[in-house]
């Protein structure tokens, strides 16, 4: 139902296969090339020619080596070049900021993460704080050189074009140009691309954790806010500028608290981490110390700490049910803070489902805390960076002369 | 972000592009073979020898025919055969029943809708006025010989693979299987599909009404009950089942009434067409004669009803808030009765909005009235009928025996 059907030269087939061979190698790890025959679709032939075209740029490598279970002679694997391309990721949280260097096919090469005090969160601060990361691991010369691009996972309302922040109330930031300043700052030669933290923790777990290999996901993620990311048919859901996924802000009760954002009774407002601290009895802004007190609290069998995590297990049930009757997701991933509590909220949740939500879509979604545990923005946010690589790599070659290597 | 990356054989690609053509002359009309090229992006070559087929499967048609503003010597222009391929379209409502022919090119051969009183919704007698409008309307044979699929909406919770009707709280109807129910009762030789008709609205206005080029589009829908459809990147959001959509019972007030789905406080109990009667004085099932009632009050000025519509949209507001947040639309679409009260509740909406959507999506979003009125839904289970043949003509020629007569 697409307004303009685009058609397929022959040129655009074999930049899209070129793609479908890099995204599962870059996905799924090391394939024979029999693995890679009957996954891709492709003749024998014709990924031997196009295996050949990657070779050559040195995007991937083939080596003999024994693929676990298949007995006998080992036979050649394919493999993505860890090194031939990285990408830098950070994440931008209220309370910590963190980088990795990552490489093709998701291996982690460095990851550093800094805590920062509450009220560090300036924009000046923040940007500095990235770009020294980011020169730190980047010294190296030849993971320069092999930078491709830059993803940055931030805890606000993010518009994908440009990176601007249009607001991110626990950052206190609004109409932030952080995507043009970050860049001045960074000063890389490359793509920066600016992204929602729940977003990149959505692809990440759709790519490597909980959700591998389902199609419809909702990712809910407490930091000291609550975002959204939403797998609809494999696909993020971005919206029309990218702000699509702003779970915290749905309405679930009007005579309810005021949120950073402004409005009356937002979600967040009673799944959010200070609602929960209020009701364990400390103060709102107490932090990850305060959180680990009441689980450690909680596990020591406190009334008053399990109270309040049933009572936010049972906001988090109420607003779960109005997703799952809008998506219809087969997975819940709870992430961040939300899969540290999960143990304690995952009955009031169920019971919310039970009661709120319509008995279709409600046989069919199960509730998982995530697998990425606080690394899942950050790995989401290299994902984001691979994007235009991955979506053609063929592009990549041919601007960074490695087609000229490969017909030498 | 696929799990399995699929290849592209020439085969595939030659499949795909038929259809791209298709379904260009299906949803947009006769076009050139210049508007071709440019539209599909392939060659000249290219286009000319995939209508060849087109033209021999006699799926498409070519005419010397003036197109509106170009000056000159007409060019010949391609069009699809109407006669060739048609479908049925059915609507199941509370309260009417209606069925249509259509031919490919969107073209409405024949429609008929026939009100039913309330009480007489149950699967039998559905079943009984479905089939009876099936046999009016495909009494001729040429008709019947063309018919390629049955596409039906229905207002309740359905599962896309076999029709399972799980719930439609305003028909009575808990775990019907309807769709087989149906397919034996029509005994038609051709795929019959259900889809839930909020989901078919938003498909017919993304086509062929207020929708058309937007890609990002939230379609409200009230009838008796409240349903949503929605557009993710120009493309259905179904959900794992076809479950999605059920924006009707997105909880909204905790301290609320009790829904027909069994839970308290949906949306739709507060923007349903019974809590609006209410609101205005009148029986919650007065149905579409109250309506028409308290529109024409509204109309001379009646404080009572013009209250009654802005509370209303108050509520409407506040659920459209919560899904602008989430889903970052350009376009929210209000059908069935909320197109007809749109001049009543606008104002109230955009309040709401203001006071609880985030200002950068807000910012991004219009809502209109469809444009197609009260068949956008039938319209929409026409193109459900169409898909099979659009997402693959080749299949469809073949099957057919269009290719022998081709190759002839």
């Amino acid at each position: 139902m697409r307004p303009l059907a685009i058609g397929q030269r022959s040129e655009t087939v074999r930049r899209a296969n070129l793609s479908a061979i890099v995204r599962e190698l870059h996905a799924n790890g090391p394939r024979s090339r029999s693995m890679l025959v009957a996954r891709i679709g492709l003749t024998r032939s014709a990924i031997r020619s196009l295996l050949g075209e990657l070779l050559a740029a040195d995007l991937v490598r083939e080596e003999r080596a024994a693929l676990r279970g298949t007995p006998g002679r080992p036979s050649p694997v394919v493999r993505t070049n860890p090194e031939a391309m990285v990408v830098l990721a950070v994440e931008v949280n209220v309370d910590s900021l963190a980088a990795a260097v990552v490489g093709l096919g998701g291996e982690v090469v460095e990851l550093v993460r800094v805590d920062r005090a509450s009220g560090s969160a300036s924009v000046d601060d923040t940007i500095a704080g990235v770009v020294e990361l980011s020169r730190r691991l980047l010294a190296d010369r030849r993971r320069r050189n092999a930078l491709v691009g830059v993803g940055v996972a931030v805890a606000g309302v993010v518009r994908r074009r440009d990176g601007l922040v249009s607001m991110a109330p626990n950052l206190g930031w609004r109409d932030v140009p952080f995507g043009e300043r970050l860049i001045a700052g960074l000063g890389l030669d490359v793509p920066v691309t600016i992204v929602n933290e729940a977003d990149t923790g959505a692809l990440a777990e759709h790519l490597r954790g909980a959700a591998v290999g389902h199609e419809h996901v909702l990712f809910v993620t407490g930091e000291v806010g609550v975002g959204g990311g939403l797998i609809v048919d494999g696909r993020p859901l971005t919206g029309v500028a990218g702000y699509g996924g702003e779970i915290g802000h749905i309405p679930v009760n009007r005579d309810g608290r005021r949120c950073g954002c402004g409005a009356i009774g937002c979600w967040e407002t009673e799944v959010g981490e200070g609602a929960l601290l209020v009701r364990a009895g400390r103060p709102a802004d107490g932090g990850r110390d305060a959180l680990d007190a009441v689980l450690d609290e909680a596990a020591a069998g406190s009334p008053v700490a399990l109270n309040a995590l049933e009572e936010t297990g049972h906001w988090l049930g109420v607003g779960l049910a109005g997703l799952v009757n809008l998506l219809n997701p087969e997975l819940v991933v709870l992430g961040g803070r939300f899969g540290r509590i999960h143990p304690y909220v995952a009955d009031s949740i169920e019971e919310e489902l039970d009661r709120h939500a319509l008995a279709a879509p409600r046989a069919l979604v199960r509730i998982v805390p995530a697998r990425l545990g606080a690394d899942a923005s950050l790995l989401g946010a290299a994902e984001v960076a691979f994007e235009a690589l991955l979506a053609d790599p063929a592009d990549w070659m041919r601007r960074s002369n490695r087609v000229e290597l490969a017909s030498a």
